[in-house]
């Protein structure tokens, strides 16, 4: 890999060969980084070569990759997820420049497909014929589809409380899924002692530092596809002064939702490459959203302190990470990029779920819209200037979890309401106006007294 | 629209304007064709030219659509859905040219959402500001985020028994949802009389014209995305020879499912308009795939007779249609194209889904994996040469139904033989061999004893 220097371990700064067998520092455990020959990466592309590619997916960006060169690249379409411009949202919000990145529409729907499609190339040009990891969630679901298409077995640890319908997902891909009688600790430890009696490859977010560099690709695509949006939108207006000169841009500020601390580890990372490889001329500021019942790294921000472990009281199951394996890392990428720390109730979240949904057409997991629900609280404290350029990354597809989506809906609430209470808008807290749900035998004039009852305009 | 000729009546030839209220037959009730100009449309792009675009979505075929010019475009990306080449799905269906292509990865997770995105385009160029249907699945869920994307009011019919998650997700996009105690022909009743009384844009498949229309730029992206891997493994082999001359190729052979008829009618206007403009050279042949539970356009095709209703037996709910309402242009789609009809079992179904997972790493619905059931049928009676270029949609996203996937997945069975009985091997009926779920106090000696005694390779 002659565009990568080194791993370097994020806490005591040893150095290693950027290797197979590279994971976890050997001297302090600590979370290596993989650092870049930036010089090399420039000798061979630029922000209008890149942009000129065929290729539309994280493969675009092969030469910010630490991948051997003529790796046998995963065959699924990870990345290059729309991003698109919200005004609506961006109205309901007070932005006047807002962007979503939906990345709930990756093979497996969330962001964590781009972390298993470097980890799964890595893990064959390494000869490995198996994969393995622990997790409930969305690793594990995208671990388990690359492997698949890649050809390769994989082997999930999940503890026994794992939700049924994640452990469907991960049995169609054709895993072996071990459910592990206790809870997660016990689970990741059997894991990593079965990961090294048996020598598969180890797609652990907490050790393996290669999953942050696949992540950090959502980041090429935000700053490529702004850059494109910006410049259309100058050609349109006509002013040649307004179109950016580079095909990349940064926008102002980047909002994300946080668990562990390896996504936000991994946006900073994008933008910082494309900084250092003068593919863009500033850096964005990061506002990380944390869950107020699960914000161990938040708090740690606020406080100027170490982060201590916090009870895991949120119905974002993605991002409910009592000890974060990856928070010095997202710590300081908050720090480094002059950010944000904002976190916001359950409430909050399902009403950005409704937001998202009746604003904008997108249809995210809890977690997936928890960036968006702290942005809206960031403007409303006035940390955020109406005019910024804001771009929100939702991180999963609401279908990954219905259950949340239905407390979202408040079809519950409704069920009881619908006897005549009226009104019925579940929408209305998290803004937006109502939603509803009418239940009516099949007459037109029930339906037209009903409409006239609640006042939904027709 | 100068593109456009007219809207033809599919049954009786009677020729009209293609209008905003152009929807069904005036005078005989029947479905309308679009009927294109291929010359005016000959003057405006050619293959290289729509290549060379950089819009990634369903309006990279403008010219090929029945829109006004200069209409607002809806802002959700729409279409360029990945067309996988799959290897080793293809070796265990004994074909040497098998490519999927995964419609579940549109916004709302089916290949609908190019049917809605249509409509609300429509709709908005109409002045409407309100958008109905009624339907239970990925119709109405599709609608809803396409006319919340483009700030459109929905309201959607669905019978009582609609399942609540496919409810809820209608609700987290803003749809006033009417859920009506009868019926599927209550429901459809009722909707065609609000629909009328308030003159709401219609996109109800069974009148609307315009829907298959959107249905077909999924061969629009078949034939181009063909093309171009063909192109690309033609030139890796070296020999020009190889190469194909143009863009866009057709394959051999499309499997796709089929329920109302219009998707199919749609898979084939897209192919015809190709050939017609000369994009392509020769038209495919397409396989209809239907559940045998609820076969009634494959039983017409077979019998060479009319349409007959059926129950509606299968657990592939998008496709169980006993009434098929397109079913007229499903039947001339597949005599034209000189083309198969195959049935498959609920077990056939939930093994396509096993085995799409297990060696592609796509997840996909009953409905949406029941055209690969058929192509594995197909390929077993020897009704398609191994060697033939085949494409297999796959229509919605496995997420959609997680109860079916489980059935699939066999948690229940491996629920009760995880106590001894050894095996665990739900996926091994569908081929690609065995999946397990193993559940184990977390030691390693007793993971060890599971591994040995199941005989899983390691």
């Amino acid at each position: 890999m002659n565009n990568v220097k080194a791993a370097v371990c994020f806490s005591c700064g040893a150095e290693y060969e950027a290797g197979n067998d590279t994971y976890a520092c050997k001297k302090c455990g600590g979370v290596l980084e993989i650092v870049y020959d930036y010089d090399y990466i420039k000798t061979r592309v630029d922000p209008e070569k890149i942009s000129a590619r065929g290729e539309f997916s994280l493969w675009r960006y092969l030469e910010f990759l630490p991948l051997e060169e003529g790796s046998a690249l995963g065959p699924l379409r990870v990345g290059w997820s729309p991003l698109y411009r919200t005004e609506k949202l961006g109205e309901a919000l007070g932005l006047s420049n807002l962007y979503i990145k939906d990345d709930g529409l990756n093979p497996t729907s969330s962001l964590k497909d781009r972390a298993s499609a470097v980890a799964v190339v890595r893990a064959a040009r390494a000869g490995k014929d198996t994969v393995a990891c622990s997790s409930t969630g969305n690793a594990a679901s995208s671990l388990a589809g690359a492997a698949a298409a890649m050809g390769l077995k994989s082997f999930i640890f999940v503890p026994e409380r794992a939700p049924q319908g994640k452990v469907t997902q991960l049995l169609i891909f054709g895993a072996t899924v071990i459910s592990v009688r206790g809870n997660y600790e016990d689970t990741f430890r059997l894991s990593a002692e079965a990961i090294e009696k048996y020598g598969w490859y180890n797609r652990n977010a907490a050790i393996n530092p290669y999953l942050s560099e696949g992540k950090k690709t959502v980041s090429f695509e935000i700053a490529e596809q702004l850059g494109s949006l910006l410049r259309k939108a100058g050609a349109a207006r006509g002013g040649s002064g307004a179109v950016p000169a580079k095909a990349f841009a940064a926008p102002d500020y980047v909002a994300v939702s946080v668990g562990d601390g390896c996504t936000i580890a991994g946006v900073w990372k994008g933008f910082k490459d494309l900084y250092a490889a003068g593919f863009i001329d500033k850096l964005p500021r990061l506002i990380s959203v944390q869950a107020s019942g699960c914000c161990p790294i938040n708090r740690a921000f606020e406080a100027n302190g170490p982060i201590e472990r916090m009870e895991e009281n949120t119905l974002a199951d993605s991002i409910a990470v009592g000890v974060p394996r990856n928070g010095g890392k997202a710590l300081a990428a908050l720090r480094e990029s002059g950010g944000l720390a904002v976190n916001v109730s359950d409430d909050e979240i399902l009403a950005a779920m409704r937001l998202l949904g009746k604003t904008a057409g997108i249809f995210g997991e809890p977690a997936g819209v928890t960036g968006t629900a702290g942005l809206k609280k960031a403007v409303e404290r006035k940390l955020i200037p109406s005019g910024a350029v804001v771009v929100s990354v939702v991180t999963g597809n609401g279908l990954k979890d219905v259950a949340s989506a239905q407390r979202a809906a408040g079809i519950g609430a409704l069920d009881a309401s619908s006897g005549g209470s009226g009104g019925g808008a579940p929408g209305a807290a998290g803004g937006g106006g109502p939603a509803a749900l009418l239940r009516i035998a099949p007459e037109m004039k029930l339906l037209e007294k009903e409409f006239a009852r609640r006042g939904i305009r027709v």
